[in-house]
């Protein structure tokens, strides 16, 4: 059986108006041309680390063995901040050293991060020289990732870098600790919580969520048996708890704010 | 000459805000690693299954032979309601049974149709377990795919189906018994009707169209010969007559509302 | 080592909405198989060459060396006007004859420029016979940039046809004669304009911009340098000066129109 080639995935807040996804694209197939890429997604609003961090989690485990991620959420480009590359069993990630990689790594030990060194020679071979100090997606990122899939092992490119523990993200339980929150808003305006449940059906531990003043505690397994307009709740795709509204959007008719305060209810 | 790589081809509302597509794709390619994908849209309204068949439809012919097209808009996630496998001539389709291959099989004769038997141990084996109820296209309707592109024969899937004849969707000569509508409106504002005129010209059987109390008759072969500012009818792409505007958008100078009617004017 | 397959680049206006781009990917693989498909942009605003030409030019050179480019950005669809095919040293270009190569092949001497020609028997058998007059991106540019793909030489499609030299799209000197003006403006928000600084650090020749009555003045080198709230210059990843605000938009702040005008400071 031939090799496969190798896959690299992209989560970006690039948008779609611009060049910006596809020069990336066009970086990694000149410097690895039988690369397989996967978009994840590219409209992360603009420098939101926190919800990046959720897709990338919502994610990862779904991408082929073997793929590296490169997550370009990135509101200190050109600065001095840090640039890491974390293995895990079974990726490679590279990402601005911001959080962004929060929840992956929480959920998956890396079995090393390192701290990418620009000034190592071989770095500075590899990705470009004159590089700019707004589009490290071009001029870093991409190629970083494509000599990864070429075969570049990760030490080349910089030091070790020891990682404390990441708080747990979600609540799995109740006074755990973990303030509850909106991690994102899908395009069909389903809130999702910080609230997890991994297996089906309703949390024990909760009775429901009030989103300010509005309290929600009827649960549903199917989207298809809620009552019209009626906010219930249901364990999503990933064992998060989600606010959703049947054939309508949850977010139009409840998130007046943003800055709604989410509480359990026991 | 080597064996071509499979094609999948996408069509869904799930839109471009979440990791949901990209998820899919992460599944396709683990399964099958040399798959080519091939996005129609992701744009579908949400639940919009009559916007989702015209495109569809619109689409089919053009994709490579073979192509195994994939059609995740499912207002019924996780319910019973049925999944069908159809194959014609050209094409795969792998859709819900909710009306959204509809002008795909009036278009082309399907040589069989199954419907996807959920309890079959290889079902079992060859979708996601432990599937959620709320993103089959990740659960159920990739791995479907993937296996399919890998060489899997429909038949194991599931039960023949009959299918009755599906009716008519267009409107091809006066006294046609089908009603006029709006099948989709464009990026670029453009009002597609399900009026066909499969010849170039004006059709023979009408000479113009009413949208609400607005009479267009001015028909046009180029954008670039419609008079500034002045709705024109044009024979669309695939044969259907469209309402458009020179520079500018139809749908935003007409269509205060989605709900003005459209007449055939003799 | 295998050869490496093509690789074509896409570049329209066609937007997300509809299935026109994922039409003429189902085109380009029906004819070649193996073609590697970049897609660079596809939210030009309508019909608006300025913004692909720009777009391209930023573009290109990112691209694998060969990239076949297709920029279907297409107000005289169906129309008489010409269709050119460029060679460069490093790319073929695909493009209606209307400006949008225009940056370019201002950058990029062209080897050979053919106008195509609709009427040679070749050009018959290649595209398609029965085309539409308003998706030719469908029925001939995508069958064109897949027979280059596949090999078929340029000569083929048409006579040669002689190029006078384009004029400088970019200002970079006081007293150039070009007029300042706005080329685009991101996802970001950030506003980029036509003055150009190929090295880092403030253009000698201006001091600031002018936006309206609007002056800015205060260069930065990376976006997180700038004060919240403040409208800075920076040199953006191509060369250009963008006008930018730290963790906002600068066209929200600053844009009340896109008619301001646009003045260098000296």
């Amino acid at each position: 059986m031939p090799k496969q080639p190798p896959v690299i995935a992209l989560l970006t807040d690039f948008g779609a108006r611009d060049h910006y996804v596809g020069v990336m694209k066009g970086v990694l197939l000149s410097i690895c041309p039988d690369v397989r890429i996967i978009d994840i997604c590219h409209e992360v609003a603009p420098q939101s680390i926190a919800e990046a961090a959720y897709l990338l989690w919502a994610s990862y485990a779904y991408l082929p063995v073997g793929t590296i991620v490169l997550v370009v959420v990135d509101p200190g480009v050109g600065t001095q901040r840090d640039i890491v590359l974390a293995r895990t069993k079974r990726n490679v990630f590279i990402a601005p050293d911001n959080g962004v990689l929060d929840y992956v790594l929480w959920q998956e030990k890396p079995l090393e991060v390192i701290a990418l060194n620009y000034r190592s020679s071989l770095v500075e071979k590899m990705i470009q020289r004159k590089r700019s100090t707004t589009f490290h997606g071009r001029d870093v990122f991409a190629p970083l990732a494509a000599h990864i899939a070429n075969g570049a092992s990760l030490r080349q490119f910089g030091r070790k870098t020891p990682r404390g523990n990441v708080a747990e993200p979600f609540i799995t339980k109740r006074d755990s600790g973990v303030e509850p929150k909106i991690l994102h808003v899908d395009h069909f305006g389903n809130i999702i919580t910080n609230i997890m449940q991994p297996q089906n059906g309703s949390p024990s531990f909760i009775r429901g969520i009030a989103l300010g003043r509005k309290v929600i505690d009827r649960w549903i397994k199917t989207y298809a048996e809620a009552p019209l307009e009626t906010p219930c709740l249901i364990v999503g795709s990933s064992g998060l708890i989600e606010i959703v509204v049947n054939k309508n959007s949850a977010a139009s008719m409840l998130l007046s704010s943003h800055k709604l305060s989410l509480k359990l209810i026991a």
